[in-house]
């Protein structure tokens, strides 16, 4: 596993670190205008000031979105949006929204934000970095008197992790029904949305129409460890892959483990154990960038001495291109027909969810892409594996993403990591595409 | 699926079944003597009353051992041993023990016995049979007045499904923390003894000494498919399986089952099902009788949308030989260090149970082998894969046990089911056999 030292060939001393790394970021000129760049030293701060809120004796971030903590996480990012001269309010959905009037008051927002909110053991990188960034971005503009054409919005959206609740409000995509689901925190997210500000029933109310929204960005860290492993500054991002999920049921029959020869056994579990091997190798061999994961399992009745019934697992299958899913679902699908066959047990497969891709626009790739050779950072056009709340915005407005190396791919972990460097370096690249982004007419 | 009504070639008509079976299995003669055979009609009767008790809604057992359920049936079939003309007393051990006088005072008991307590959600032959059909020999010796030379007991042992604890106790196998465990009554093992009329203070009182008991039989069902797939009246049960167990520990990565690319996964469950399907395999592709089972799985965190970073799962190796086991294992160990090698997960193996193997004796085979024939019915030896209170008496005395055919091999399981012919034929193989063994000098 690459990490961020041995690829950049420094060592992290503490304070004197964050000033070093601003110097490197600031050092290449944009290709438009004055020699820009963020504030690094107040970008790292400030996301260690967030990172106090809420964090676990494992140094992680539990910030779960409606709870005690994420009301808190809340209440300090408003705060630094005041400080930056950003006008924050709560929309119905809870989103806080920190406006900056642009110059031509004929053009609609240009939007960049992410997610303060925390898986249950999560950490400190995944929504954080792209809020944070997001915020220093409006203050080095408004320290150096740089007003956008367009105004600009820097939106922390509610429960990204939980469901995107407030990114999927601005585009009506909040089922009534959905309001009564308990989250984590204890609350519905009808109850939750209230206590961060909201208003579940005039929910309408988020709701913005395609076309209202020049443009999105947000910046996030990858999650995942092809960044990191194939020493890469920046990841331009192609899109969001689409997910289907599965439950998959396997019937055979359970019976003692001592009294039943091995060649009259319908043993659930080998079934299984063939269908997860199957799928792995398949997937793998396959060309591409398509994942397929068995994450969950269930054997029944689950004792030592019992042959396993029943087993209930979970199938899950991501790529950019929906059709490709059903393809490798097809032939999983056939290769459980076989094993079923062999095993003498029964296979059924039920698709309990679908998220479909959302292809990143072309021109904000080549926005980010070009932003970041400009700073002298290496790039590559790269799916996320991860959903994230540009995939919903994604239905409104041209996006764009732009990824830091996660530190040995680790995610929703205490052991998140990013280096300084990379987050400063996505602030950067934020701040220059989000320039060339308000320089180009979006009609 | 083998059913006994194909294989003999009869219909399951009600009340008129047995009367018909009883004719059946009556008209061979035995070699010895009389033409002798059980009352099946009363057989059946008295098996219908004790399944009466701890009746479930699915028509299944639940008597586990101490419950009220099983102080019941204890009170239900002492009484069937007083009007079988048995002495019936309780042992420190809570084992009820049925005592009839032979001939010659100077011999040393045969015994007979196996268990009315079930599993939780059990059947109504697994141990009923044996118990049943003991005192049913009693009552037709005592009704055709033939007097055994041999003192006679037919035991009712302690919590057979909960740990084998009666027959356990005499061999002196019950130690003083094992009274402490808690089980599925809700009882300590110590207080259930005493609510059984037991004492564990003084366990040391059901103690027998090797030589003590002249030999032991038990009946049984099969509790597997063996008899019923190959249409056999009588397995002749050449000794019960050695049982090793292990917890296997699998070591992988937990990470995003979005953005971790398949070759850079550390799945723990990809490795545990390479590992599930191995040892199946390889288990069943060895010449022999041998099992291998994987019953138990858990894989951590356990969300559709986190790669397995941790698998633990059990093995179950079976075997007459315990040589043999500890060969396999061997086998299986290699395997997984492969598996583990190509997986990059790490897979780690810890005995947690070992239970010897108990061969019966050879002359006892023979007895209910010949006794089988001289009634016309078919055998097999065969090992008995599941645990029995034989087991534990072969530490004391010359066991033998005689199987009956489980329909379709189901067991510990409300649709457990043997014919009432096979029931039949079982008693009057017991009843034969005792006498033949009665006739023998056990020196």
């Amino acid at each position: 596993m690459g990490d961020g030292m041995n690829r950049r060939g420094f060592v992290a001393t503490g304070v004197g670190l964050a000033g070093a790394l601003l110097t490197a970021t600031r050092l290449p000129a944009s290709g438009r205008g004055p020699q820009l760049g963020i504030n690094g030293d107040r970008l790292l701060r400030h996301h260690r000031g967030l990172a106090e809120i809420g964090r676990t004796t494992a140094g992680g971030a539990r910030r779960l979105a409606f709870s005690q903590a994420d009301q808190a996480a809340r209440a300090y990012v408003t705060e630094l949006m005041r400080g930056a001269g950003l006008d924050p309010t709560v929309d119905v959905a809870g989103n806080v929204i920190g406006r900056r009037a642009g110059s031509d008051a004929e053009l609609r927002p240009l939007m960049v934000g992410s997610h303060i909110d925390s898986v249950p053991e999560g950490g400190n990188f995944d929504g954080p970095v792209g809020v944070i960034a997001g915020i220093e971005v409006a203050q080095s503009m408004e320290e150096q008197r740089l007003r956008t054409r367009h105004p600009l919005e820097v939106v922390v959206f509610t429960n990204e992790e939980g469901g995107k609740t407030g990114s999927r409000a601005l585009i009506g995509e909040v089922a009534a029904r959905e309001l009564q689901l308990v989250t984590a925190s204890g609350l519905t997210i009808g109850d939750g949305l209230r206590a961060v500000g909201g208003d579940p029933d005039r929910l309408d109310g988020a709701r913005r129409s395609p076309g209202d929204i020049a443009a999105f960005l947000e910046l996030h860290v990858e999650q995942g460890s092809v960044l990191d492993t194939q020493n890469v500054d920046i990841g331009v991002v192609e899109g969001i892959v689409g997910i289907k999920r599965w439950s998959v049921a396997i019937d055979g029959f359970a019976n003692h483990a001592g009294t039943t020869p091995m060649d009259q056994r319908r043993d659930a579990l080998v079934a299984a154990g063939e269908l997860v091997v199957t799928i792995h190798r398949g997937v793998k061999e396959l060309p591409g960038r398509q994942v397929a994961t068995v994450g969950r399992i269930d054997a029944q009745p689950g004792a030592p001495n019992v042959i396993p019934g029943r087993v209930d697992l979970s199938l899950e299958i991501r790529d950019l291109d929906m059709e490709k899913i059903d393809v490798i679902f097809g032939e999983i699908r056939t290769a459980a027909d076989r094993i079923a066959g062999e095993t003498n047990t029964a296979i059924a497969f039920d698709q309990f969810y679908e998220s479909r891709s959302a292809p990143t626009d072309e021109r904000m790739r080549d926005i980010v892409e070009r932003a970041a050779r400009e700073l002298s950072l290496s790039t590559l056009r790269m799916p996320s594996g991860a959903g994230h709340d540009a995939q919903s915005i994604a239905q409104l407005a041209p996006v764009g993403m732009i990824f830091v190396p996660s530190v040995g791919g680790i995610s929703h972990s205490p052991k998140e990591f990013s280096w300084p460097r990379d987050v400063l370096n996505g602030a950067n690249v934020l701040l220059h595409s989000l320039l060339n982004v308000d320089a180009r007419n979006w009609s």
